[in-house]
């Protein structure tokens, strides 16, 4: 007994690493549905695909923490056989970097490209939170004319639509920001004589407007002026801004008007003789005009400076994706779904490579956020229905079972003979059941001679079940039949069909 | 200067790492489309999808080195933080045995699962041989019955003839290894008393029959007789069997005969009294009276003890696809395109973790090969058109060119405007021409007061410089039309359908 408990102890555990999972049936089937009708949409509007290596040199990844000769603890990394760090990559953004900068001689200019695939974080798993999980990015390299930006929100609009998000239960915002630099300067928080100066007043600005869906316009308020206690009592300082500065930056954030015009006039008189905040304001006239042209109104795509999101990291116009239907949070209150997708312009892509600028913008969808919004609202379902299965009474009769089996494959049904242990009818429709099967086919003896099979309508059965209360009724029900033979193809697609078309 | 080369030499190079590389456009596009159309049939078959984590423990994966504490050199692996051990997953087959330990009592048994997705070996990277690339199985868990091994060969071509090969160009081979483990016996390599006994002689017959197709019948006579010297004047030892017992070894790599029945006959001679050989030859029997009620007869699924490979990996059938159609070597001589896919059955899958035997068996397609092999027979295209380009005369009516495009685009066609910047027409020409776009859209202040635009036929161009030597002639070639701005849309659209259609 010892020896085999030492034994035991030796295997293997069958778990993934901590922060893994497996995708099981729906799961992978769904995903790769809604990832097909988001790429159609891509490449009608031009985009290639690209699908980068998912190992990445560290030093291509750039992620070498700074006079540390380790990666930085953010991704997955090992050392080749000759010493060099190589990593998974961790986003879809800085392979793309990595590849322009290879590759520009050859790529077209500018390059769409689109992406879709897993990324790999080398963080703490939590609730809900992965270490490995999809991305699905869309990028423009090499101009630097907004109607690159604009391209991208007409098409986030149209993508959102093509995977079942009606219009009205979403929208697109667009912000920009060189509107925010200019309204910084404006506030007095900019020296043009040196570009240090008030970076740290910046900063807190930046950091505040960033939290507003969580500090509320009050708390941002208290941020960039004298400073902040939070409810535990802990104290943050400001930016020390005076009560006339913070009103340029709330009046910013609160500038949407009715159309996108008028907000754009209302920006351009928020960031008066600044250059460039007038050149941002410009720019998103121009993506408003461009999308009105197209037929992209308000309804759909909005310049709203109230998006605040990756303003701190994007050098122009900005885009997110909100969902704004209501769903139930864990607590059981209303709340609006929320952002699904995101992105912006950058130009400092591929710099880091060959010192030239390279003007850039992207969007990427939040994969699993998206695939979530379809579960709630029902516009997603199993796009895979169980198959059709063929019991086995007869063990030696396997080449008829499997040849009944070949005649509804070939007929473009899904269909299995039961390829477990046959000795108890119970457990292939345990089986059948399990697998979600619509129609299980029995032939014994009997039907052999007589040339029938019997079709069990499990759909009907699982219905009925719901319905029936006692074990007499059910046995009364219609939900076996017996046909001939030759029929067997066309009557298990009559009771798909009929399973198809009826309600529960 | 000499700052600006430290700084130069500072920048991370723009590379993959040694033995990785990126796939753009129809590389993408393609692969896609074949893996769709086989994991069709796989839905057909009743198989279901599943997306094991990239990552597992190097436990899980069995690639510990014995009494090293380090993993196998084989796979690129790394420690997380509290020291444990996880590696990149090296194939299916191992990460499908932990799922099916990890996940047994909530899956179906059997279980039918197929798996699509890239696999990483850490070993040398050489010309073609990468150290990332796709796989695709298909594999039945928690049965014993060779059913389950018919089903997979009749899928095997229903998959070859899905994607694309005809009924004539491809073969599935079948042959038991249980068949060779009797003809051994029958050798007089097995002592029914001792199980090491004659280890050494069959791993030697195992081995060299394994390179029939490098070796030639002679080369593996002289391996499992006396022994072998080579080309180069090196010498391997041999088995040692007598020519006798050789003779019955050869016999069964030539058992083929016309027909499955007659191929099992010949086996059944082969293997005498030996119980497992007859159990092996009864399967192969089962194999092809399943095949033979499906209609897949000998011009798709052979009997034939010639297959060799996996059969010293495998414990009962095994499989393999081959295309028998001629291409040409690197040396322009004539040979098979030869094996696309293979597998058999293996019982000790999850014995590792549980302790318990689960028979399984399956199939993996060779996707890179099978997609050379579509490429090379010219059978599958690029699935994806260039867009049209819109192209940009006048810089002030970017929003005219730009609903073009939507116009195109909401027509469900590939479009895009021109976003590089637009100082010449040559340079947007040569941007259509890179995109093999099949039409560009142009339209200058003249064409836009008269309410037209031009249409350049960049298919039909491309097709009459070829044939045209002067380039007077080509003048006159009606390559471009102006047509009403109102007929965009249709006019495009019947350039591309006469672009399709016609040759070159």
């Amino acid at each position: 007994m010892a020896r085999n408990k030492k034994q035991k102890v030796r295997r293997p555990r069958a778990e993934t690493p901590k922060g893994f999972r497996d995708y099981f049936g729906a799961d992978v089937t769904e995903r790769a549905a809604m990832l097909r009708d988001i790429t159609d949409i891509y490449t009608r509007y031009g985009f290639d695909p690209l699908e980068s290596s998912a190992v990445e040199t560290v030093e291509a990844l750039g992620k070498f923490l700074p006079d540390v000769d380790r990666p930085n603890e953010g991704v997955f990394a090992w050392q080749d056989e000759d010493e060099s760090w190589m990593a998974l990559r961790y986003d879809l953004t800085a392979p793309l970097a990595r590849v322009y900068a290879q590759h520009r001689n050859s790529l077209p200019s500018p390059y769409r490209r689109y992406a879709v695939g897993p990324v790999w974080r080398n963080e703490k798993p939590g609730p809900g939170r992965y270490r490995q999980f999809y991305q699905c990015d869309a990028d423009t390299v090499g101009t630097p004319t907004v109607a690159a930006d604009s391209e991208i929100c007409a098409m986030l609009s149209d993508t959102l639509e093509a995977v079942g998000i009606p219009r009205g239960d979403y929208v697109v915002r667009v912000n920009n920001r060189k509107v925010l630099n200019g309204v910084m300067e404006v506030a007095g928080l900019v020296d043009p004589d040196d570009a240090d100066a008030f970076a740290h007043e910046r900063g807190i600005v930046m950091r505040a407007i960033d939290k507003i869906d969580r500090l509320g316009e009050e708390g941002v308020r208290a941020l960039i002026g004298a400073g902040r206690k939070d409810a535990s009592g802990d104290y943050t300082d400001g930016a020390g801004l005076s009560d006339e500065q913070a009103d340029i930056i709330m009046d910013f954030m609160s500038a949407r008007r009715d159309s996108g015009a008028a907000t754009c006039a209302r920006l351009g008189e928020l960031v008066g003789g600044s250059t460039a905040g007038q050149e941002g304001v410009r720019e998103l006239e121009t993506i408003a005009e461009l999308l009105d042209a197209q037929g992209y109104g308000p309804d759909r795509i909005l310049i709203d400076p109230s998006v605040v999101r990756g303003l701190g990291y994007y050098t122009g116009p900005v885009f997110e994706a909100e969902l704004t239907f209501d769903i139930l949070d864990e607590k059981g209150r209303k709340r609006q779904f929320g952002s699904v997708a995101g992105g912006g312009r950058y130009d400092d892509l591929v710099k880091r490579f060959t010192g030239q600028d390279v003007p850039a913008t992207g969007v990427s969808i939040g994969v699993d956020r998206l695939l979530a919004a379809l579960r709630e609202t029902g516009r997603i379902g199993s796009s895979v229905a169980g198959p059709v299965i063929v019991t086995v009474m007869d063990r030696d009769r396997m080449a008829d079972y499997q040849t009944m089996v070949a005649d509804l494959r070939n007929a473009g049904l899904r269909a299995e003979m039961y390829l477990g242990n046959p000795k108890d009818m119970g457990r292939q429709l345990k089986y059948a059941d399990q697998r979600e099967a619509p129609v299980a086919v029995i032939q014994g003896g009997d039907e052999a001679a007589r040339g029938t099979v019997q079709l069990k309508d499990l759909a009907l059965g699982a219905r009925l079940a719901a319905e029936i209360e006692t074990n007499e009724e059910w046995k009364a029900q219609p939900a076996q039949v017996e046909v001939p033979r030759d029929a067997l193809v066309a009557e298990v697609r009559a009771m798909i069909a009929r399973a198809d078309g009826g309600g529960v």
